[in-house]
């Protein structure tokens, strides 16, 4: 009987590089899938359809909402964010195992639906070097920093939910930690007790 | 404030290769240590006093016990197997993670002293794999393969107090999986609560 999936949930402020880093650890290791998020918010520069987020109006957003078609849903910098339900759960019952990258709330609230899910914090190592790169961003409008120093806070608060820490002020050394966590999850003993008996010599 | 090193128990029948992984492990990661353990039994061909056991007689053995040198110790195939307290408490007290390759009963034994302590179990593929493997090594007695198989059943039985499993069909894999077992476990957030405060942006 096959393994059931896992779901790994990744989250961390804005700034700490989890894109660059998921996508590394994407083409690194195969049996993975990358859910993508549902937003309302504009395309940054260079962002596609489809492969970042999918690009929702707030009236399709709408109507996903009322058709229960999210895991869990938010709102940040008053644009909206949604777990889109289908595909994550096909996915885990096939076997494979899927990332989410979301913010900390709604990482919380899909814990506590997928109870086996692992929950991984990335951060930049000091919060100067989070300041920093909130700073070089040249996407975002400036007005916003303070707001989105405020959120990362809050962020920071939550981390205390999560099951492991990933520095990524080395983004080798952090791709290789998600990497290890990812590896790591998958030897461990309860999420392969249909495969133990195999093991057992039969004379 | 130094994070406290943690304790790694790696358990696994004979003929699994444990030693031979270990060994590429340690090559491989920085901050690890490994403990000898004390045995009475016969040094194989090629192994060394200190690196491979720590070579001692029965009545150095009883001695051993006697000042509760020990953090544990078992009997096994007629011969004695300890642990030597001194080394692992010092190396975990100074942040250094330390690898214990013991057998079941005493890996479990060591698990309710050190409740933080990793259990990981190498098995090869197999009951079949295990079976050639043991008539391969031409270091044992023919007439032992019996008992042995029978114990090997007895650590089987004992795979499910493990948190890991680590499959040694193919080498590399297995050192790869041990690897990401010790890489994950030192970015689990539990294991991290000192250095989370200073992640927290102050302003």
């Amino acid at each position: 009987m096959q393994r059931k999936g896992i779901l790994f949930i990744v989250s961390g402020p804005s700034g700490a590089g989890k894109g660059t880093v998921l996508n590394q650890v994407m083409r690194d290791l195969s049996g993975l899938s990358l859910s993508i998020s549902v937003t309302t918010r504009e395309p940054r520069d260079g962002e596609i359809d489809g492969v970042h987020y999918h690009f929702r109006k707030n009236e399709e957003f709408d109507e996903m909402v009322k058709n229960n078609e999210f895991l869990e849903h938010v709102s940040k910098y008053k644009n909206r964010y949604g777990t889109p339900r289908t595909g994550v759960e096909e996915l885990l019952d096939a076997g494979r195992d899927v990332i989410l990258e979301i913010e900390t709330k709604g990482a919380i609230r899909i814990k506590s639906i997928f109870r086996d899910a692992v929950l991984v914090f990335i951060t930049p190592y000091s919060s100067d070097e989070l300041e920093t790169r909130l700073d070089s961003r040249g996407s975002e409008n400036s007005n916003s920093k303070e707001l989105r120093l405020k959120i990362a806070k809050d962020e920071y608060k939550k981390m205390k939910h999560y099951d492991f820490i990933a520095l990524n002020d080395d983004i080798n050394v952090c791709v290789e930690t998600i990497k290890a966590i990812i590896i790591a999850e998958r030897s461990r003993l309860t999420r392969n007790t249909n495969a133990i008996e195999r093991y057992i010599p039969s004379k």
